[in-house]
């Protein structure tokens, strides 16, 4: 039996658009030899659709979307498609996260998730009931499990100080083997993050090694508002070998073997993941293309600084909206270094970016003039660094306004972490490209970026970065270095390490506990960040939900 | 027996506080003679306390204090105090939601949480595993069923199109009750809603009647970021009936006679719940106070415009802090009209507080100056509007930063639901003290508080409203009234009604979709929302969660 892997990027709740692109993807499976066609998770209205589980007509319009479905494909191909299903029974959520069978033109057999993630950014306990009964689904002269995302996911193989291996009490995969099945399917909305790949490969090749049955993994590309995912779905043989690998960061459809799988004839090429920071530039790539695509943006604009956040952000969004449709600000103040300017022209020269210069200093005059009359003869202090930074923000939301542009906003991880930012100024913005990334990472993304010719001038690399925001000020006069900086960090935010379990730092136990006060202070400026596009194991946002008033 | 109810305000994380509260309320307690104290859920360490229940020395430190609290309490005293204990299986989520029955010195017995509501602001399912086992607490001759919050909400009686009665599969009193105990004891933490007091009070009412047995309620009071607890905690005797209710929206201890409960021999009189708009307001008064005193916060500012919202956030925000806490901008432009300035300086004088007159046409005319270059003979449009927005958010923002002061959102529900509001201008604060309450309680409130005397001038209150972001603007040039507005709005978000099941409004098809509309495109502005003060059902924020790129 041939198998295909329909791995697409869906747009949430646009049920014509997601069903034609099925419509077309089993044709194509159809074309290439395949009997069975798998999509991912909740494909017929996209994950996650959140609350919008909660209306009953999208849920009603879901099931009408699955039989049209059924009715326009070849009758001869059976097809596992996710969607949300009525709990037809009087008690427990109303919904299951389901997989629907087609065949014949109709919905032959419905399979349903049993472990419902409800951590870090997942929320499927608030929509659905978990399964508990186990079938099997028998096709083409082939017995096989089908199963949804987390219900592969048993053991749970991620560390961290206060992580859990069996997370649930159930296990599906012990349920189904005892139907001996010849493979096992799975339908998956699995987001990316660059520190969980070899973890998510190795669940597939394990458990198939473990079992001695071949996997299908179907998982889907593209990313919804924060969350990318990446795509790489795969085939693993029943040696626990990945046998075929879809493209990541794309739409893809591949057709495997299953008898090829279940002896282990594949020729099993290694399969390498890509290196780490490549893919985290594809994810971004694909977060801010697929922010505007799906919303149905164009052009967008940003601040420059003349540091290096503004300058990568600026050429991720080059590469994902194309440089014609980026007009970008220079607005320096009496403290921008002359350098500042000059970096910028020639960054935005290199990417071919429409620019404008804006100096601020008379803005900024008239306002400490304005508030001459309250603030009499007290000291400037940080506010006279934060009327500077909401100038800007005003003059790039002026320019997003009149002119149809969203604005992109250029924090990174660290300074995000700390509370390094002006609400309202400097963390404005539609969707923040860099907010998951560590500095160490920006600096690592920008030579990434330069490795085929230098896109960011050097300087912007190199020099000591600084907001400029008074005179002579640099980032290191009250922080650590970055790289000391971000491993606290990682320990604390990724790895949620306290303060006396953090070691291998080089720094002090004060300077720790330093920047673990400032991360804990500055939840409230995080409360109103914008979406931020997520490709760590723990991304300010959703999937870290923490309270404002508390003491801790 | 005599119970005492113990229903405090408990600051997160706040474990020495919190504790010594405690145990100051025993000792109130046994002088009245209570053998049994009863505290609220996960009184510990406050509710909810959200991701710290992911640190494992955070779960640590409530097992610890828990003890030490049996240790400093009366040996002879009953305590059931709340917190999360460690599931000491080794599957499952890794916590369990628990009552901690003190006695002696010692923990006698735990009891769990079995009920785990995951839905609107609720996430419990993320950290807790279900109960599964039912015992009896057995003390002073008793047999006591405890139980905690939603495990007495096994029928969820609430309105809606896409509601479910039965929304778990277990029903704890259905298994406790053969156990036949004298009492059920509910430690809660039950958020307020101005639609559900009746509701709360039938579940408890009612479930008396039915099993024949009386039911001690234990609210917790205060506000907790946006969750606001109104207390209300209850007795209610073996026929149903309330015999004690504890205050609104504010700590308070009762003691009850079990035995007189049993016989129904109370002289129940009548406990009505209070009027509404009454309750709303002094909701928004706590939340505003605990905000402020559990931050560690004690000024205010806003920006009066001479409009009904910024007036009743200021008199709220008067009385939660003292006059003498607040300091406040009015910001005239040019499209002001005069009564905006003295209207706002007869409220703030009304008040006795502190206010200051900037204009900011100037500011204004030099952002219009800086921009000409970019925008050439582009006509004026809605950006003219937001520059105006923002630059009184920066004034605003540079008091708060130079004096200390917390800035106060002043924007309702109505506004907040359609997206009038400039974002990073208006929309900004660090508290929306009427983001959930719709135009038309926003001025059932300023009446409320003009009862005693006229606070608000009344000028205020008739004039019809406008942004005044340009010449002769009103409210009502691009919305209905805002009577017909807040029908629909209340309809597709507190009740989830799709546009063409909402009828009744005396409004077109056409311009109830295009409400509907606006909602839903609005929703990137309320990503960036400050924590809004929950008094209603379904509040913006984190109890409603919607993809913001998607198509429905």
């Amino acid at each position: 039996m041939r198998v295909a892997i329909a791995q697409l990027n869906f747009l949430i709740g646009d049920f014509e658009g997601n069903r034609a692109k099925m419509v077309s993807a089993v044709r194509q499976a159809v074309s290439g030899g395949a009997s069975l066609v798998v999509f991912s998770e909740l494909s017929i209205c996209g994950y996650p659709p959140l609350d919008l589980l909660e209306r009953k007509e999208f849920i009603t319009r879901c099931g009408q979307q699955v039989e049209m479905l059924a009715s326009e494909i070849d009758p001869g191909t059976g097809v596992l498609v996710g969607g949300p299903e009525f709990n037809p029974g009087s008690e427990g959520k109303l919904l299951y996260n389901a997989a629907f069978f087609l065949h014949g033109g109709k919905i032959r057999q419905v399979f349903r998730k049993s472990l419902l993630p409800t951590y870090d950014i997942f929320d499927e306990y608030r929509y659905f009931e978990p399964n508990r009964d186990f079938s099997i689904l028998e096709f083409g002269g082939k017995r096989l499990a089908v199963t949804i995302c987390e219900d592969v996911w048993d053991e749970q193989p991620f560390e961290g100080t206060f992580s859990r291996s069996r997370l649930y009490i159930t296990n599906p995969l012990e349920e189904l083997v005892r139907h001996e099945p010849h493979a096992v399917i799975n339908l998956a909305a699995s987001p990316f993050s660059h520190q969980k790949m070899q973890v998510k490969q190795s669940i597939f090749t394990g458990k198939a090694t473990r079992y001695h049955i071949p996997f299908i993994y179907c998982n889907q590309a593209g990313a919804q508002t924060e969350l990318i995912f990446e795509g790489g779905s795969m085939a693993v043989d029943s040696r626990g070998r990945v046998a075929e690998r879809l493209s990541f960061f794309r739409e893809d459809l591949k057709v495997v073997d299953l008898d090829k799988l279940s002896s282990g004839q594949f020729q099993a090429a290694g399969h390498p993941v890509p290196d780490r920071i490549g893919m985290v530039r594809e994810a971004l790539v694909m977060g801010i293309r697929d922010y505007f695509g799906k919303m149905g943006f164009t052009r967008a604009t940003l601040g420059l600084s003349g540091g290096i956040d503004s300058a990568v952000t600026l050429a991720l969004a080059a590469e994902a909206l194309g440089p014609g449709n980026l007009r970008v600000l220079l607005m320096p103040s009496q403290y921008s270094s002359e350098h500042s300017v000059s970096d910028s022209v020639q960054l935005a020269e290199n990417l071919g970016v429409q620019y404008d210069i804006v100096p601020i200093g008379s803005l900024f005059d008239r306002f400490r003039e304005t508030l001459k009359p309250l603030f009499g003869e007290l000291p400037e202090d940080i506010t006279e660094e934060n009327i500077q930074a909401r100038i800007r923000g005003n003059l790039l939301m002026a320019l997003s306004n009149k002119m149809g542009l969203i604005l992109l906003n250029t924090s990174n991880k660290s300074e995000t972490a700390v509370g390094y930012g002006t609400l309202y100024g400097d963390l404005s913005g539609g969707l923040s490209v860099l907010g998951d990334v560590y500095k160490t990472d920006v600096y690592a993304l920008a030579r990434h970026v330069n490795s085929e010719r230098e896109v960011i001038p050097d300087h912007i690399i190199t020099k000591p970065p600084s907001a400029e925001l008074k005179p002579d000020q640099k980032d290191t006069d009250s922080l650590p270095p970055y790289d000391e900086l971000d491993r606290i960090l990682e320990a604390y935010i990724e790895r949620q390490q306290p303060a006396d379990r953090i070691t291998g730092t080089g720094l002090d136990k004060r300077m720790i506990e330093k920047i673990i006060r400032m991360v804990d202070q500055n939840e409230y400026k995080r409360y109103q960040n914008p979406p931020i596009l997520r490709i760590s194991s723990k991304a300010f946002g959703v999937g870290r939900r923490l309270p404002l008033v508390a003491r801790y």
